[in-house]
């Protein structure tokens, strides 16, 4: 029966609306931080919005410093520096204000602020998560200036352990951010290309998460209008990039698409962390490029579903086909390559590859069961674009 | 700009499958709940489902009475009556088990059994809800034996209030369940009219909120997923009752419908309060009656949104006509009556009844905006079962 055992729970306090970063004093009130520490990183930080958010929190009086040592895919180490800042300067909670890399560093800091293990400890496996001190795990207000991870309301963050190359997911249930702020002006200036990237990275949770094989109809509900959405606005968020509906609405679709993933993700992840394990690239172009050819793989599992998103999206065909059809003809509009190839991987690791992505956390829950080895012909049709060997 | 300002709030740790209820000690211990007062109501207590679920109670050990002085519709008089049985017996949490006003009843003497002000200090207007001991309020596992209010994942409580013949919504976050138990075995006994009359309740949650005019595309797509549940699963409920996957689907439909009304509700609901309050007859049975026209009434603001339903739900033609006949239809096979006056209600109190519903605070977020004189028109026309005058 396709009713199988499962827990639910959903998102937080989302603060969503033009203009809105002006509560964030508002915000640190409401969760009791009186000190908080603002978490972002290197290129963000000398930005506007970081100065003006900044200016926001001296004009309310409120008691805060920044720490914005965090890179793309961050680290143990950006984690270690930020938890030090942190205890140094006696803060009490977290403003998380950046990207999904931003995010996840700050709600690590939350998360290790009281903790007498240490980071690895925590690694999502097993019930690891609850030999944590819940109440040595501080309020976190998370502000995303990108629209696409969605990091702002889940209940992990994703870190790279430098020593054996590996991403490994921090889990638990209160990191959480107590308070989303969704304010479409922060995402005004994003560049094109992230754009798109991250917008994709959006669409791709919610695709995912709708075909995973679960039972979670309020995840597939939120998945599908996630879609919906996406497909509307971000080719108007990419050419028009100061259209603020459009940038509203992508800033609601990702932390719909991060919201739908609690049912699960699949393949498209399972190899994207790998490859940005490895090489260092942009997790949303990865997962751009490689979306068609693991809904290839899938279209044993996935037809029915397909049929009914193409009805959804209106497109002229109904099924896996064109689906695929559809995201090729969006990847073109954004720009984005084709293959693996163009953006400078090679095949050297595949075999390595297709073995670490098969115990990757998202597999078990792709559309359909795979084995390293599928998973390997997969990383290797992206790589060379070619979706018929699939 | 549609894109206004929001707050959202996501429901709860929701546990499904058949049989869950043997997990219900388990939902205590995580509550923390050591002594639970059982709330249902006066028919329930009487029937296996109750008796099983004391059995599975006293032999995991856990200490626990049963109050079920619980009326359809529950009254001031319910509630301070539980609230005195919850006190005398020492109890630090409650069990809502049952329909809609059984939940209800069990929510508010968990929300009561630490306050020193009054149940009605506390009716959702203004900032009432603030005023409240938020210690005082003790933790709830709410399991539904109907799939319909959908009252285990809300914040609210609807009491009847005997003196003003008014139904008063007393509100709270923390009123909200800690743990929902979904188990569709607990529904396998429902009466098909009962199944009929609380499976339309949840469909016009789901259609109401859908409509609401705020931006809340999370609850929409949500609500879109419930219909398109319910339209499929509510026939086979009805008419093979024993049907475990549809029952199941139905749970979840009713506990998504109740998730998206947080957007708001509409005129359907408006009505359906004060004829509940005035003639007693079942929620679920009033709305069912009055949907068709309501949405006759809405249609200028809803065509765009029922156009997109109707091919969600694969109707031949597209817009509020074809759902409206589609509702019609459904109605017709559920064997519910087209007119209110087929169920022993006259326009001896049209007036009051369209100026209480104007007051009703489901009104502000219905479709369009509507007077006291639109919405007694709205009850004239389902009185007498005339949609054109609409
Ligand atoms: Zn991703
Ligand atoms: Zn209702």
């Amino acid at each position: 029966m396709k009713l199988m055992n499962t827990n639910w729970n959903y998102p937080t306090s989302v603060w969503f609306g033009a203009g809105r970063i002006n509560d964030l004093p508002l915000a640190c009130q409401k969760t009791g931080i009186k000190k908080p520490l603002l978490v972002t990183d290197k290129g963000l930080v000398k930005l506007d919005i970081v100065e003006n958010t900044k200016r926001i929190l001296k004009e309310a009086g409120v008691d805060f410093t920044v720490f914005s040592d965090v890179q793309g895919n961050p680290t143990e180490a950006n984690v270690l520096n930020g938890l030090a800042h942190y205890t140094k300067n006696g803060h009490d909670g977290v403003i998380a204000f950046g990207g999904g890399s931003a995010i996840d560093a700050a709600k690590a800091i939350a998360f290790m602020s009281g903790q007498s293990l240490s980071l690895w400890d925590f690694e999502d496996v097993g019930d690891n998560w609850t030999h944590a001190d819940i109440n040595g795990i501080v309020p976190i207000v998370a502000i995303p200036t990108t629209a696409g991870t969605g990091s702002e309301v889940g209940r992990a963050s994703v870190i790279l352990d430098e020593k054996s190359q590996n991403k490994k997911i921090i889990f638990h249930p209160k990191m959480l951010p107590e308070v989303v702020i969704l304010d479409p002006e922060l995402t005004l200036g994003l560049p094109a290309h992230i754009t798109a990237w991250t917008g994709v990275d959006a669409m791709v949770h919610a695709i995912e998460a709708y075909i995973a094989p679960g039972y979670h109809p309020m995840a597939e509900g939120i998945a599908i209008e996630a879609i919906r959405i996406i497909a509307k606005y971000l080719p108007v968020a990419f050419t028009h990039g100061s259209d603020i509906e459009a940038r509203g609405q992508m800033l609601v679709a990702a932390s719909m698409g991060a919201t739908a993933f609690q049912k699960g993700l699949g393949s498209v992840h399972s190899i994207a962390h790998q490859l940005g394990a490895i090489y260092n690239k942009e997790h949303g172009l990865l997962n751009a490029i490689l979306l068609p050819y693991a809904l290839k793989q899938n279209k044993p599992a996935i037809e029915e579903k397909m049929a009914y998103l193409s009805k959804v999206l209106e497109l002229p065909t109904h099924g896996t086909d064109a689906i695929i059809a559809y995201i090729l003809a969006l990847r073109n509009k954004l720009d984005i390559p084709h293959t693996l190839k163009e953006i400078g991987i090679n095949d050297d690791e595949a075999e390595r590859i297709g073995k670490m992505a098969f115990l990757d956390p998202s597999t078990p829950s792709n559309a359909m069961p795979l084995s390293a080895d599928d998973l390997e012909k997969l990383f290797r049709a992206a790589l060379q674009g070619d979706l018929n060997t699939l």
